[in-house]
């Protein structure tokens, strides 16, 4: 029989988290992620605020990121995945987010009908793994933002939305959500508390990566959890969110959001740390150790090369 | 070996075809819907007019008819049937026609899309048959109309599109296709001719059940086809479409539109036929034989039974 690999959470939202379940799925049978439920934009804020539910965008691209390798899971993945074009209602829409809100609507009567109407799309998908909530309501990121508006470039002052935060052109500071503590999802909890691994990012560090350590319930699960935590770092800095970062920084922002939280291995790309001994210092004040690896892709864009990361997770998992 | 039952083609569109497949199914495992694509109203109508594809509600109201028996059959037919009820763009649209033009989109290169993109919904249904459209362009209807204007009675006219034809106060004497020759689909071309058994009806007449009798190379298959031919009859006249019409009137109007057609069955309810000596001699007017039985619902509904219809299948298809 195949070994079934480590049970493993990975925590995120849209491209970052993308790439850590594309190189996740590799490494294990025993997948869970948890996706950020704050987006207010596109396909997904207009159905927020059309239908009243979570926004489907970020669970739609993990579920696609899971899907099966035959032509079953790839076609139905195209399907989940393809966005209307037109000039009309449908404009933008992706259908796989129609989809999960379409059965978010169905089972409604079903007090589980979050994760159920999800564990169906995984179905239909073949998916290789479980995706899930990172809370049961729909959630606002607010950010505090020095020089939101450039005319004042020292105010400190707050700005809400996940759209809005990740577009300012004022420095981010912090986030926090709204509502302060939403109910968490039971399932959820229950994956981080049971995971051997817990891997955080890449990803847009404040609107993605961050905002689970601000859902209490799930903050004290993550902490809590006899699980390893992992940090996989971003390849560049993101414009607007993290301009002129250091990893460090990504860091130090961490551990401002989830004091209590500690690192076991921060995993970064050996090609684009110009300061290894000042990343090495600041992992060890996590209580971690500093992994550098060659994680991406060769074209120079700052994205992941998901068999060098699944190889990175391999070795990590393995010592 | 379970025998696989004849091969029969279902013509119609709508809750009419609905009903005749819910039959046909439990009859034979060979069964193909040949489905109107005229609708230009609702939801098909709005994707029509957005996406400029063929209108998808009578394909997908197929589909859902022929869905499997299991969890997994009947849970994706009810997200196909399901309509958001919101008051935004989703308004009204029923997420199987969103997923069936989204299908086509992906697939707009493989020269066969139409097909193919049924073909993937019917596999995710479980699907007991096949769907396939009366032509592979989108159509107008135009009925011939006496008095569509109620304060010239006696003036004849024409009103073009489905929802126009379906709900005009005048009396439609026949209907027309705009364009008058489409392109056919090869694949229901090949299914009539391959045939046992034709089934005409039950539906709107004018604007399901008639239509395909327009399409100039279905009407030439239908006809010399070695297929016998079944003319399923409505429980009651249709207010708008045909308003007093007798069971008699409906042959005639059908003979009217296919002259060279020539009928085997004309099935009947005996419940509602109040001159069935009138019928019979009808009947033996197109070359037929009648068939009645009783085949409506008790609720005294105009609806048919499917346990009931199916019997009068079984009943025609070893005769």
């Amino acid at each position: 029989m195949k070994p079934l690999g480590p049970k493993v959470v990975a925590l995120g939202g849209g491209h970052g988290l993308y790439a850590s379940l594309s190189a996740l799925r590799r490494v294990t049978d025993r997948l869970t992620a948890v996706v950020t439920v704050a987006d207010d934009g596109g396909s997904s804020g207009r159905l927020r605020r059309e239908l009243g539910v979570l926004p489907p965008g970020d669970l739609r691209m993990a579920l696609a990121a899971l899907c099966g390798d035959d032509e079953w899971g790839q076609t139905w993945r195209d399907v989940v995945q393809h966005r209307f074009r037109s000039e009309g209602d449908l404009r933008g829409h992706a259908v796989g987010n129609l989809l999960i809100v379409a059965l978010w609507e169905l089972l409604a009567e079903n007090p589980d009908s979050t994760v159920a109407g999800l564990d169906w799309v995984g179905r239909l998908l073949g998916a290789h793994g479980r995706v899930l909530p990172m809370a049961a309501v729909p959630m606002d990121i607010v950010a505090e933002v020095r020089g939101a508006d450039p005319s004042r470039p020292d105010e400190i002052g707050q700005v809400r939305g996940q759209v809005a935060c990740a577009s300012t052109p004022g420095a981010v500071l912090g986030v926090s959500l709204v509502p302060a503590d939403p109910p968490a999802c039971p399932e959820t909890i229950a994956a981080v508390e049971d995971a051997d691994w817990i891997v955080f990012g890449p990803g847009s560090w404040f609107t993605s990566v961050l905002p689970h350590l601000k859902v209490p319930a799930l903050a004290r699960a993550l902490t809590s959890s006899k699980a390893r935590r992992v940090v996989a770092l971003n390849l560049a800095p993101q414009p607007g969110e993290t301009d002129d970062f250091s990893p460090q920084r990504h860091l130090e922002v961490l551990q401002a959001h989830a004091p209590d939280l500690t690192v076991d291995v921060v995993l970064a790309d050996d090609g684009v740390v110009d300061d290894p001994d000042a990343l090495d210092k600041a992992v060890r004040e996590l209580g971690g150790r500093l992994v550098l690896a060659g994680v991406a892709a060769d074209d120079g864009s700052p994205r992941h090369e998901p068999a060098r990361l699944a190889q990175a997770f391999v070795q990590i998992f393995s010592e």
